[in-house]
């Protein structure tokens, strides 16, 4: 399935800044320092849940999700990483993946709908960002042996 | 990897009904009659992140999640699909399915950590559980063309 007609959804690009682009999708930093937060959304158009993808595009997904989890985690060590799929309020189709840690600021709960987020600071936000951008790379190359 | 040192986490198993088992998971449904949701647990001793899943079957974690979606769907008409995979509280893997629809008691917010469950009539229960294991199997049929 081609990109044609993809475009990020205008709350997602509010609330989000954008980190890298993988195969399949966008990678965003959700833009609120209480939680490490990144968000994949698919550049395929029309998408609201994960089955409407092709199964080629739904492994893609996962394994970016995956690659995503772990320059996460390598850049913001967690006790448990938390994905999610919910769509409930932005229905275009996007994966959440967050790194918790025991006695943040939502604990145990789910990060979605509490409280209010607290912005980085620009800097501080274009840091993280670069640095989640390098960690990525470091493990696809890990992955493919490169 | 083999189900050697496979159990069932004893707050899973209490708050569940079994609905059926899969080729990878065990499918469980939330005694909790305010949202149709289902939690899949695979058989396999010491996991916590879908990550730690061996490649193969984490491509059968999904296509188990895209079937149990599928067949709760086709049981409880909703909105939007919601699928999580937290662990905040249960270590043990799991991921959630669960359906929604627009005015349910948590929407839009997410159901997890959202008051308190209402347990489902006895008989109701296991009228449920039975309705999406068979309509699980439909679906299986349905993709396997048999």
């Amino acid at each position: 399935m081609s990109e044609t007609g993809f475009t990020l959804d205008p709350r997602l690009q509010a609330d989000t800044h954008p980190v890298t682009s993988l195969p399949l999708c966008e990678v965003l930093l959700m833009n609120d320092a209480r939680f490490p937060w990144l968000i994949l959304v698919p550049r395929r158009a029309g998408m609201a849940e994960v089955a409407d993808l092709t199964d080629a595009d739904q492994a893609r997904l996962w394994q970016e999700v995956n690659r995503a989890a772990a320059g996460l985690r390598a850049t913001a060590p967690c006790d448990k990483l938390n994905i999610g799929a919910l769509g409930n309020i932005v229905r275009q189709l996007h994966v959440h993946v967050v790194a918790r840690r025991e006695g943040d600021a939502a604990w145990p709960g789910p990060v979605w709908g509490n409280g209010e987020a607290q912005p980085y600071d620009r800097d501080e936000r274009e840091q993280l960002a670069e640095h989640l951008c390098a960690s990525m790379a470091a493990k696809r190359a890990a992955i493919s042996g490169t």
